[in-house]
C-alpha cells in the first residue's frame, strides 16, 4: 500500500488505530483451546470485529515463533485471512529484523513477496546494507526502530554524539540518506511524549509507527499534539488493552467495543 | 554449556571453528531436492561430516524462515539432531533478536527452554531490558552485536559519543552492568582487523563470536593476532566457504576437508 492510499484511508474511515495481534496461548479465551488453530481462531474473531476501527494490523512475530512451527502456521493464515479479507488494511510484521545484506535480502523475499505484507520493522544497528534490501519493492515499507518506547531506550538511543546529536536523531537523519517518505516509517514509543517535537524537526513528513499506549502508559493526546502532521501522519498501535480486554465468549465484541472507543478519540483529534 | 566446558572443548579438540549453517535451498547440491526434507538432510550430512572439525554450530534463522513453515520445520529437525546427537557442540541460534521485555522474554522462553540452544545473538539497539530476559538461564549465553562485519557497521557503531566513546564500545562497556563474562559474548566481525585491540581492552576475557572469514574476506590470523586470549576466546565462524565448498555428492565430504583446513590453521594458532 502507498503513502496516498494509507492517508486515504485514515480520513475516510477517520482512525489511525493499528491493532497489534500480539497472541499468546496462555492469554486468550480458555473456550478457544478446543479449536484446531486456537490462535488462528482468535486473530480472525479480532479481525472481523475490529476490522471497522483501524486501519493496520501489526502481528508482533516473537508470539508466533515463541510456540515454533504451530506458531508459524497460524501466523501465515493469519497473514493470508488478512491479504483476502481486508486488503485496504496495511499489514505490518512486527519482526525488528536487520542482518548483513544477502540475508536481509533473505528476509524481504519471505516478507513482501511471499507473504505480500506491507510493512516490516528493522533494527538500525547494522547499518545501511542491513536495511536497503527491504527498500527495493515499490508498496512495500521499512519500519525502523528510532526511539522505541520501553526503558532501555535509554541506554543507546539517547547517546549524544560528538557533534551533540542523539543515536536516534542520527538514524533518522542517515536513513534518509538510503529512503524517502513513500518506503520508510520511524517507531517512535508513545511513552516519548514531547520528544516528538523533536524527532517532528528531523523527518517532518514521515509516518511514524507509535507503540506504547493502553498497556504501556502513553498518552494518545500527547502523540498527536507533539507528532500529527496534516495528513495525519501516525499509526498509533495498541495490542493488550484491546485484544485482551475481555477473556469470555464475548471476547471479540469488547474488543470492538475497546477499538470503537480508541477510534472514536483518533476521530476527535484528527478534527 | 558454560565457560569451562567450551573452553575445554576447544582444549581437547584444538578447533574453535564454528560452522554456520545458513543453508539455502537454492544453493544446496540437486540431488538432494528428492528427499522429503531436503534442508534437514543437508544439514544432518554437513554436520556428520564436520563435527570432529568444529566446536559450535549456528544456523541462522533468516535462511529458515524464508521458507516458512517448512524452514521452521527444518530448522527445529536441525536443533533436535544435534541436541541428541552432538551434545557437546554449541549451538548458537543467529537471530539478532531484540524486543522490549516481554517479547524477549518469549524468545527466551522457546530459544533457551523449548529448544535447548546454547546461545542467541541479540540486537543491542533497544537497550537493558531487552537483553536481560535472555540471561536469567544458567549456562545459557547472550551473543551482543558489538561491531559487525558488513559495510554499514560504519553508520552507526563507529558514532563517536561526546566522551570520545564509540557505540560500539559502549555496548560493550554497558552491557557488563547486565552480565559477565559467564553469560555473554559479544559479535565482532573478522573484517575489522585491529579493532580487535581496541575490544579487548573492555572486555579481555569475554568470548567472541567472529563472523566474516571465508566468504566475507577476514583474516584468521589477524583475528587471533589481536583477539585471542589465554583461554582462546574465540569463536570464529564460517559458513558458505564451509558448507558450498561443493555441490556434488561429495559435497559433505569436501565440506569436511574444508572444515578440517581451517581447523589446522586453528590448532597452529592455538600454539
Amino acid at each position: 500500500m502507498n503513502k496516498q492510499e494509507l492517508i486515504r484511508q485514515i480520513q475516510e474511515k477517520k482512525t489511525f488505530l493499528c491493532v497489534g495481534l500480539d497472541t499468546d496461548i496462555k492469554k486468550i479465551p480458555q473456550h478457544l483451546l478446543t479449536e484446531e488453530d486456537p490462535i488462528f481462531a482468535f486473530n480472525k474473531a479480532i479481525i472481523d470485529a475490529t476490522a471497522a476501527y483501524c486501519v493496520a494490523y501489526k502481528p508482533n512475530l516473537a508470539f508466533y515463533e515463541s510456540m515454533g512451527v504451530k506458531g508459524w502456521v497460524a501466523f501465515e493464515k493469519t497473514i493470508k485471512y488478512l491479504n483476502e479479507h481486508y486488503p485496504n488494511h496495511f499489514i505490518i510484521a512486527d519482526a525488528k529484523r536487520g542482518d548483513i545484506g544477502n540475508t536481509s535480502a533473505m528476509y524481504a523475499r519471505t516478507f513482501f513477496e511471499e507473504m505480500n505484507l506491507d510493512a516490516l520493522t528493522v533494527a538500525p544497528y547494522m547499518g545501511e546494507d542491513s536495511v536497503t534490501p527491504f527498500l527495493q519493492y515499490p508498496g512495500k515499507w521499512v519500519i525502523l526502530l528510532a526511539l522505541t518506547s520501553n526503558k532501555g531506550s535509554q541506554d543507546f538511543q539517547l547517546t549524544c554524539n560528538a557533534e551533540g546529536e542523539r543515536l536516534f536523531e542520527k538514524v533518522l537523519r542517515k536513513s534518509q540518506e538510503w529512503s524517502n517518505d513513500e518506503n520508510m516509517m520511524y517507531v517512535v514509543g508513545a511513552t516519548q511524549g514531547r520528544m516528538f517535537e523533536d524527532i517532528r524537526r528531523i523527518v517532518p513528513n514521515h509516518f511514524l509507527l507509535v507503540p506504547g499506549i493502553g498497556a504501556q502508559g502513553g498518552s494518545l493526546e500527547e502523540v498527536c499534539k507533539y507528532g500529527m502532521t496534516k495528513d495525519c501522519g501516525l499509526l498509533v498501535n495498541s495490542s493488550r488493552a484491546i485484544i485482551y480486554a475481555d477473556k469470555s465468549e464475548a471476547f471479540a465484541e469488547v474488543a470492538a467495543a475497546e477499538a470503537k472507543k480508541v477510534a472514536e478519540q483518533m476521530a476527535a483529534l484528527l478534527g
